[in-house]
């Protein structure tokens, strides 16, 4: 059987190419059989940028044999239609939906780049920075200052994943994410640290299999207690039955994305700070 | 003139429904004059789901008045078909590009849902978290340690946004990330810190203007001289001569959202640990 040529794959845009990428990724991943190669063009303004552009796709059609696949999110409509001018498959993740949605809402859209980025001086900014300084000074159990501003607070067993879904909270969604281990101490006593019973509402935990756990901790620490089989399902197992006994919500982390895991976690607390 | 109704907006995905949200969040800026009222709807797969989605769809729409719009990037056609049923526009911003793929590629989509994620345990997902990790534990040049591994090293004064930036370039782009301050001791001698002098090449500035950065400090350390207008004024100066002097490539934060930033610094170091 011949083989496939690899299509290089270019993602464009006038902002931070970000949208492009992922919707362009995932779109690509229902071709498995597929090879690509990826290209991030980001902040495509101008007509040099464009023109520019277009001799990279060309580039690429010669040097492959087999024409390009452009993805665009450009806001800027005389920009896109340069770049359709390029020997390439072009799939319009922006232009595509504007013309139905005009006819929907019976108004012209305004076509400016600059509302596609959301501005740096705007409340969701400040929030999201003021988000990740609570999370980065609630990382870990570090402090229980302010816990009560906290909006959630990720509960599991040292390694399962609660930092960068705390990170990602704020980050993403401006949600202030504390975290706080669970440690051998706590499955003695089994029950929750003083400092988080008071705070029981807002209590997530992470879980993770104990095999998983275990493979981590070995990269951090090989060979230790810590690391090994029989203490990471000790661990897991005193963890769940102190949650249960709590109820607390929790979720498994082994097999989720931190996208995923987080957006769980939004649904399920129903908090959503980024609503406009 | 009367006033025109809000819209409800759903935002549906049966993943996370965050690049559902973040494409059509973009599209509605574009309609800068209506009112919308978001809803997002992740995890939708399954029938049931599907129809209790229908039911808070029809339910929006009697309540508003007018039909609302769906954002969909349903992998699962059965499931899109499904929710076409609604009583609202529907913009399907997956399935649409699905058929021109699979005609310019010449082969079936797989339909997987699975695949949209970017699995747990895919070779980038350890690389993020690994990447968060030396971020986290490079932070505001709490160590030298290790620096050598440092995909970037931003440097800046105070406040400049170096830790969202890092955060973000780690989370997003897999990039070992540290962050490392610029301070008055520096300004005098003129010259870099030994640690980083040896480390020039991966060292990316970031400025701010003295006005907003005046008003970031003075939330945290109100009448300081810290915080003082004189003082930010004399600090990003004395960078800005030494990043030049130095020639240390650098971008003003104060406009610019973090996703902009970082792609700007991934655009100009050229790392891209995420090309698949």
């Amino acid at each position: 059987m011949q083989q496939r040529p690899t299509r290089t794959v270019f993602f464009i845009s006038d902002g931070t190419g970000i949208t492009s990428e992922t919707l362009g990724h995932s779109l690509l991943s229902q071709f498995p059989e597929m090879r690509f190669r990826h290209v991030r063009m980001p902040f495509i303004d101008s007509d040099d940028k464009a023109k520019d552009a277009i001799f990279r796709i060309n580039d690429a059609a010669r040097r492959d044999g087999v024409k390009p696949i452009v993805f665009s999110t450009l806001v800027n409509q005389v920009t896109a239609d340069t770049l359709r001018q390029a020997e390439a498959q072009f799939v319009d993740l922006f232009l595509t939906f504007i013309e139905p949605l005009e006819m929907e809402l019976g108004m012209k859209s305004a076509h400016t780049i600059g509302r596609f980025h959301g501005g740096a001086d705007s409340r969701s900014y400040t929030q999201r920075i003021d988000a990740i300084n609570f999370t980065l000074s609630h990382d870990d159990g570090v402090s229980h200052e302010n816990l009560e501003d906290a909006d959630v607070i990720l509960v599991g067993v040292s390694r399962s994943g609660k930092t960068p879904t705390s990170l990602y909270l704020a980050m993403q969604f401006g949600v202030k994410a504390a975290n706080y281990p669970l440690i051998p101490e706590d499955f003695e006593r089994n029950r929750l640290p003083q400092e988080l019973s008071k705070h029981r509402t807002k209590l997530f935990g992470l879980t993770i299999t104990p095999e998983r756990l275990s493979q981590i901790r070995q990269e951090r620490r090989p060979n230790s207690v810590y690391a090994s089989a029989d203490n990471c399902k000790f661990e897991i197992e005193a963890a769940m039955r102190l949650m249960r006994r709590e109820q607390i919500p929790f979720i498994d982390s082994t097999a989720r994305s931190i996208e995923e895991i987080s957006a769980k976690i939004i649904q399920d607390i129903r908090i959503d700070k980024n609503g406009y």
